[in-house]
């Protein structure tokens, strides 16, 4: 067998887990010095790749690099970056190869959504078109859980766990307020096309009651007047409402709600998210006190609070993604397969990028309630088990011990500057 | 000794560890039988004892009492009531007393903030003014951390080490993300009046260059040049920045910059806080692309992320507010009293509420760096062992598991209601 080097990238929108794939990925590896060389990473994704500007993870510690599975963000960097079609532009996929070559690459590991599930196909497609052999597999990773052909995606259920966790917590506190204070409360969460986030957060109630009150979808056009009728109702039954709204809501003419609405004085679109909006709204039309929150970043950044199913999959997907280059598979995707609810029993199985690539998997409407402010059970079996277990970062004077990197570059052996 | 009841009331914003000293409370109250019979509960604070809504925590089973340690929000319910002076409102004294004496009520603990101090001084002088011998005891809570004579308050550094993760996390995905998306972060976080909360922000960072790279104060001005060209630089140096802002930063005139800005197409305030204000300023000024999380709630219900060394306190100055009680005392509130930073060494003792009451503990100046964006290596010394220890709460279906009371009503005694 001839002794190959990988290549890692990490692209889009980072996660709590990405760094517990790369995890996976390094560790196995490191486990099959006999097949795999050097275990190289894109600085910044893709884009490191293009400007030769690549990282040798060998030069980590075994201990650093464990200390990856409980780091949130991508250690290595992150982009937002398409590569186009071949056809229109050779001149990239040219350049891919003559890093490949130039560094003796066999393996590439890209870990990311749907836009980089594009990419890592298009770069499997090198090996036919171009003539160089290169075995891409794609690594899933993304808190919109809008892969299709996986189950769920690593990412997706620790935003779950922190979102349904806040949703619990700041639903409590307004319970404590709502007699003479606050009575509404607002939480604007991520996803800007699938409700899967939103959904999340109605895993906080136990019972009919429990925050959250009424939840937003972006699959659901929002109908103000119902909206607020439910809101007076919830009011009226419970002292107080608790609303989660993703950032993605989006009214009867398809536009985003958060674009759609208010002016400053100068024209702009106004600052807050569709969070403030939609708790503004309340008190004008219903004259509640409110709160409100939006998490962003946070959520998708709170290692402290991970789904240990979540990490456990993030560290097994890419486990499995240097296991299938092992067995010489290409353009694949290391998939979560779900065998059971209750318990919990999942497999890790190959999807072909082909049917990943380039589509969203949408939320089931059966997974919204008929009146669309809810989740069904349905949707409740299915989130349940992600969010399962706890699995605490160690701790450093209070605060969550992550690593940073040394990230020693790779000395460059091609000539020239790519420009991008 | 005579027996007599005792009752219990929690005023103000709820904390992450307010029901840690109710728990302090009770569990020291039921350990001397002897000397207090049954402990009361206001519903929804002061305004339960004026309506005679008491709860009767001697319905709670000890497990369920006990489960009030780790459980955020204020699980009697609280509120946002100041009494007046006993010469503006003498009905309301007199009500007091009623209900004290229907429930045969010798000791009253009071758990809030600087307001609920007075309104726990002015009970304490029913003793003298009205003929009632009562024992008024208050007991601090505030995420403010602003109160005087204790070295710090209940509730802020569990609060403190929320928003220091969360910056500290937050921090490291927008590094993962500059090269070529987000390269500005705008956490915006509590406190109004005193930058204790953003100066906590300031932890996440252990060398020069970590996140959060500057920090709004409410106590310093804001300089909006100063600030652009710190943004700019830090942007320059390190790829990217990130910034702490108080909700309560004003401008040169003294204004909050959140209510000061831009108004809507209808002339209304705009909706966002600051944090959005301030990024897109940035986003205006510099042309970076931004991030802002606007954490709310979140930040002091946050139970799930509590500092141990908080929760400890928490506990201790509901079980000293007891014995100070046992002890004949009133008009005192039990006070945290640093003896060492480092070991970390505390005790509790009690302090004249009349120097309490009413007065706002703001940040020491040599807290601040000298140039208004940091805090320093003193402020540091003062906040680390605040934030120290992790006191998670029990899991159940992945979500924290808290404890919702029964709350049985007191049956009343008196007749007829007293208006609000």
């Amino acid at each position: 067998m001839q002794l190959k080097n990988a290549l890692y990238a990490q692209s889009g929108g980072v996660t709590a887990v990405i760094n517990a794939t790369a995890c996976g990925v390094i560790q196995t590896a490191r486990k099959h010095k006999d097949r795999i060389g050097k275990v190289y990473a894109g600085r910044n994704g893709i884009i490191g790749v293009l400007a030769e500007d690549l990282i040798d993870t060998g030069k980590e510690t075994a201990r650093d690099i464990a200390r990856l599975r409980h780091t949130p963000g991508g250690a290595f960097g992150s982009c937002r970056y398409k590569l186009k079609g071949a056809e229109e532009d050779r001149a990239q996929y040219q350049r891919l190869i003559d890093v490949f070559r130039a560094h003796d690459i066999g393996y590439f590991f890209y870990n990311g959504g749907g836009d980089s599930a594009d990419t890592c196909l298009k770069v499997s497609r090198l090996s036919g078109h171009l003539g160089y052999p290169i075995q891409a597999i794609h690594v899933p990773k993304t808190v919109d859980n809008d892969l299709p052909e996986t189950d769920c995606c690593p990412g997706f259920g620790s935003v779950a766990k922190y979102v349904a966790t806040s949703m619990r917590e700041a639903g409590i506190d307004v319970a404590s307020m709502a007699r003479t204070s606050t009575k509404i409360f607002v939480l604007e969460v991520m996803g800007r096309h699938a409700g899967w986030i939103t959904a999340a957060c109605g895993l906080a109630a136990d019972k009919e009651g429990d925050p959250p009150h009424l939840m937003l979808f972006p699959e659901i056009a929002f109908d103000q007047a119902k909206f607020l009728a439910r809101v007076n109702d919830c009011v009226e039954r419970f002292g107080y409402c608790t609303i989660a709204v993703s950032e993605g809501l989006k009214g009867a003419d398809g536009r985003l709600l958060a674009e759609s609405g208010l002016r400053d004085a100068f024209g702009h679109a106004q600052l807050g998210g569709v969070g403030p909006l939609i708790a503004k709204m309340i008190k004008d039309q219903l004259g509640y006190k409110y709160h409100w929150a939006v998490a962003d970043y946070l959520q998708r950044a709170a290692r402290h609070i991970a789904s240990k199913t979540d990490v456990e999959q993030a560290y097994r997907v890419g486990e499995a993604a240097v296991k299938f280059a092992l067995r010489g598979m290409n353009a694949v995707m290391p998939a979560i397969v779900r065998i059971s609810d209750q318990p919990y029993r999942w497999k890790i199985a190959a999807a072909d990028l082909t049917n990943v690539a380039n589509r969203e998997k949408m939320m089931p409407r059966d997974f919204i309630s008929r009146d669309g402010f809810g989740i069904t059970d349905k949707c409740r079996r299915y989130l349940a088990p992600l969010i399962a277990g706890e699995d605490y970062p160690p701790y450093r004077n209070g605060l969550p011990d992550y690593v940073t990197l040394r990230n020693v570059a790779v000395p460059r052996r091609l000539a020239g500057e790519f420009r991008l």
